[in-house]
């Protein structure tokens, strides 16, 4: 029997299928009763549940992060879907596959190759240099491959970051296309490495910002990387660095956006825009797809946007 | 002898070459001596000038919006240079090119003939038609070909909007490519459309807004050229037309620009971020090749970007 | 027995009464009793209601929509009060008026004759055709006499439109009599068509946005209603046009507010400034008769406004 | 010969008149000549002065506040008309009038008096009474009606500030009719006092801010009035004492425009957005009458409405 | 047995103390049992509770403002900690301390007399005598020693008031020190009478704005309180009247911020800016010591400040 | 005969004093005749001036920059004074002092000892040593010393970033003693280095924004400074490191102010707050000392705050 996703589940169907284990807690009801709130998530989206019976013996059994067996009804509570479970344990390893429970873009390896490959278009011998100076940090082109886009607007999975920054970069390659008077070197390297400090902006066991994320954010962190990275080539010119950094200070394009700098040439202000333009493509493409059903016209209100989309 | 342009002009060097005159004040010296207070365009740059030397004389002989010979000398004023002019007369038709003498972008006739060719990819059969009613309305499209695409800020020059237009419906293009999800029939036709009611909005002549376009605006007269063309199409579907009206309508993007509906679809908000994409890109090319000077660093400040770009 | 209304219910009173059924969800206890969740609604407000017997059964007599004959008890439930209801049917036709059920302005025939009455003062001859083009039309002014002045926010009942323009006329008029330089003609009409698109841009049935109202909005509905009644008429003066468009296109006054034009003539000044003036005295008086109490200083807090009224 | 005004002079036309000499500059061209820089204004306007010959001699026979003769040419600087001065002297008293000399409302007495007759429909005693305080005390009453309505924006001339609470109080009136439920005594006394502040915070001489305007401001100075008032009247209800104090700290209806409190009554929006509607119209009646030429289609751009107003 | 804090108790714990109870309501569940809910305060903070027993027969026995022994267990319910209470009933007098049930500064005395030893240093003899008809006014200094800072963002408890004034008296005295073109007399006086108003804003019983503090305001209010004391004083300045009234006017220092004016001198300045420095600084030191657990990083979402505090 | 400051010229008065020369410009009258355009400079003030006679033959005797002795008159023009020039040549070096040209903060030296003694009171012996990295490095110390505060608004001089950056220091230091939950260390520290940026922000010789300046800015580059001196350290905590970071980057407090991130510690937002304070004071200490005049009631009006100040 195949996996049972959570985006297929319907009112009153039975269950028995495998998720992650995202929240538990013990409670009790009015009456006294214990009970188990808990929260399911696998690659097509999350569900709430409870268990009613048992909850103190089962409680001890799983923990969260666990991969566990589910087995129970579905049931609706307040609009929302929910699992009235009966059974809950740690599954077996052989018993599901990974790539089920955890949203991922599937070809992440090959986004980055295609990534690699305009970057090894660049002829400019600094900056030619430094990229690859980024390449070969493995450890680095890693947790790139499998970073995440953003927290919950856009890109928001794993892969999401290299996913973004291919289309970035694709944008970018056209518009010098349309603007040769642009340094195509320079902006192609810049969207590459635009959002880089989002490696460590966000913990993507828990999908929680760090205290770094918190206390110092992408935009300077990415910058760090980038001062890093140069201080490592001898004699780097000094305009080019600055005209480098001056692309991931100024890529959120307003200072109400957190960017230190607003962007002052024509390569910082074309990376700036590709990135609003592709991610809001993404993050409507998200919306439609979560939200999509039979007959509905409007999304629920988009609170960042002050806005809900049209999605028939 | 060739024309000479006016971004050629050289400080202390004479003059004899032949302008649009723009404007003409026959004005008095605090000593009560007549002059004339000129201004002078080419389709390389403006120029003032003044004519100290039988004013009223000369006053008589040449009309603003004259094709005028100019005789004089490169003068510096207030950190400007300035024309020192002798003499002024109409000039013969023969003597000049009108092609030097107003800015247009020179293939303007092939820039739409690939928007044409863009329009007849379209395959969804409402929207062909449509796309042929405007094609083949040619007072629209020759008004189309030499609008301007602003007044200030991007394309402001004759063929500047089919060149802007040009610019979005290719990245749109590129776009629809990244995201299948996006409607290429609404998106590529709403990307042509999206500024089409500028043609009535902007006098070219004078280069100032019409009556119309104060207050009625290039985003409402643009919807009623649509809504009048639909007209002409029996059974043209309701939600079909309301899309289409609905990327004009809200392609400033936010209410602040002028826009009475956010973009609320996919395609419209595609086509916005496009429209803010290209045009920030060519406004920054403008003020480069405008302001570009040996050693230079800084633009002068860009009041409506609140900043100097960065220019060497 | 009289009909018993929403807002003459007291806590622990017994009720046998009609109203509108709003909503009605078919849910489970946590211990798996179905259970009904209901709204209802009569002229004078709404109440949340609860059926705990016999749910399924109940569930398949009523559809939302219907008048239903509700027997119960008012019961309390977090500070509101709620109906504990015991029994509930479809009421047969003869035992409640309907104008019991709704909300609705009671003259709002004699408003609109009011309103036909300023409109045949008007001395401008091609005005004076236009308005009879729209007085004319029987469809839109039965729309326009029905019409919600708005969502929630002022005049939002059956009527209200009608009620709201007006007050706007009234008060606009006056002005014209304290400034004889505006044009009366021109404002008064102004001010009978400003909201004029709100007709097609709420579904009164169920108090939602339209499609075309969320993608299109009443502003631009309502100009292209008027162009389309001036389209009716030959040779109508082309800046007269573009001035009565000005006062519906700069109407809500400010950018932000959603209008696409800035109030740029004394007119449509005066409409903008008329229209904020009658609509927010409007909101308050509701907001005053609805939350009116003994002793009650401070309305709840109005998130429209960032204020608490004070209502003693 | 009757005095020629302001407003009538034409390029070139010879001048002998009487006007308010507004500023008085003793300066040097480069070439060492003294010259006088003159500023003159009457009841219709202003316009610059300069006096080239005998200046120093002249300089000392006139003072800044003076009504003076005047005798020279019109001529025209920088697109502005300007006097060429031959001969200036302070003039005899009973060569002028001085209501040519200064702009102000000649009705304002009548005005005045029908102010006083709303507030003698007043039927709440305390309010009844507490308008006496104010209509008796003659020296404010004198300054009241010789008071501006603004320093720049509306009503600023004599007796504007008379006209403009006029027009205020008409329409609240009128709302009162509209909206029963706003108490018409409270309403009717806020619109009389909403400005009274303002006679202490310009200085009519020279048009200026005083102290206690720029660091107090006519709204809390106009509460000090009120507070002062009440204070003469034993046993005056504390609520009302709160409900009128309301009126003026509101008036200007958000925080931004320097409101330390919302408006939160019924009767205090009225009297805000009342104040609004009556002011902007005049602000605009002003711009017209002082911009409209023949042909002309726009205003000069109004810096404080980011916008040109049509005035044609 | 000592009194159990609020903020010592643990879930599963059983409880026997005393607390003042804030909220009561009786209740239904949706099997029609009658219940309890209550809110309980001591000076360390809140906490809700259910009582399912017997609640008609409490209810009566108890009332809002009571000091109350409770005896239950504590509970948790949605991440919160709960009382499911047994038995509760109006405690004896001497069972409690009333310096435990509400949070208050205990040396509020002592920060009074370090605010008046200030006062006492001011050497102006005009302020001086203003300052001792403040601290003269028994009832007003009773008032401000036991006032609040806040409502709830900075020194929200009793004698909050008198100790964020002697914060700001402190650092402005400092300030006076680095920059001695200050006045100091002003600016130490200015900074004791800021708040002063806020001892009739806020209604210290419930916590919540009193009429006048919502209609007019601790600004106006502090002013109109200096104002009548200056009255008190024969020949008090004008000008330093005016200087003084400026500095309560502006403290809030923008427009958006209440002000009705901005600050224009230094000493007003000093005020406003210092105002900010201690009240943040204040309010985060609360946020800490309510927030901080072991481990834990973050505070809460802090809404007024958009922004979550490091708290670890 | 001592040199004659600029602040001391009086209208008609003969001039011989030594000044920089800050601008030349060599220009034509209308009359074509070649005159100088020059601007001068001393630490008290600037002035133009205007040299008439033998123009081309003094221009080529001195340059930009250069101290030059001054011969000519004060003169009046617009409203400015300005030096009618007879005479200019270089000035000997031993004419003229170079601290009368420059204006420096005179105990600078002494300034950075204070500064000094307050870093070595810290105890946190890992803030202790990276202390030292940043007082040990002699050449940012002696960059620090002789830094701008700011480009116009505040410490607009030499000397100006020690004594803004002790002013920060003292009164933290103060706040720590109000606030002891405050960590000193961290606070003192990071009030030492909050503006260390600003050594390569600004080229002290022209008084302009650097490139590094313009597309970086000095948060950015001091937080650089900053991980470069802690690199420096081995084993530098992490956290540590974080929170010292993170009050560079947050000092100015909010986004719309380049701040990449918000303040979220006590520390953070101790040490933004009281920049604003002291910055302002010390912007407006400037003002008035450099507008004050007999009589004068207001500053002119300072657009980056938006009023005129109280300068009496």
């Amino acid at each position: 029997m195949g996996k049972k996703f959570i985006n297929e589940l319907k009112v009153n169907e039975k269950v028995n299928s495998y998720f992650i284990l995202r929240k538990k807690n013990l409670k009790r009801t009015k009456f006294d009763k214990p009970y188990l709130e808990l929260s399911f998530q696998d690659k097509t989206g999350k569900i709430e549940g409870r268990l009613w019976d048992d909850a103190e013996k089962f409680d001890e059994t799983v923990e969260t992060g666990d991969v566990v067996q589910v087995k129970g009804l579905v049931d609706k509570y307040r609009e929302e879907k929910q699992l009235k479970v009966d059974f809950i344990a740690r599954a077996d390893d052989r018993a599901f596959r990974y790539e089920d429970m955890v949203r991922a873009v599937e070809n992440r390896d090959e986004i980055v190759n295609k990534i690699i490959d305009y970057m090894r278009q660049i002829e400019n011998p600094w900056i030619k240099n430094l990229s690859e100076e980024f390449i070969n940090d493995t450890q680095l082109m890693s947790m790139f491959k499998d970073g995440l886009g953003g927290k919950s607007w856009h890109n928001a999975y794993i892969g999401g970051l290299a996913e973004h920054t291919y289309d970035v970069i694709h944008i970018v390659d056209q518009m010098c296309g349309l603007y040769p008077e642009a340094d195509r070197d320079i902006a192609l390297f810049g969207a590459f490495i635009h959002d880089i400090g989002k490696v460590y902006e966000l913990d993507a066991k828990n999908m929680e910002y760090t205290v770094q994320g918190g206390l110092v954010g992408h935009i300077v962190i990415g910058h760090n990387i980038l001062t890093e990275k140069i201080g490592n080539i001898r004699d780097f010119p000094g305009d080019l660095k600055t005209l480098l950094e001056h692309i991931i200070l100024s890529h959120h394009g307003e200072y109400e956006q957190q960017s230190p700098v607003l962007p002052k040439t024509l390569e910082a202000t074309i990376v700036y825009q590709t990135d609003e333009l592709v991610s809001q493509a993404n993050a409507i493409r998200e919306i439609k797809s979560a939200q999509a059903e039979e007959g509905k016209e409007w999304s629920s209100f988009v609170t960042i946007k002050k806005r809900k989309y049209y999605i028939k």
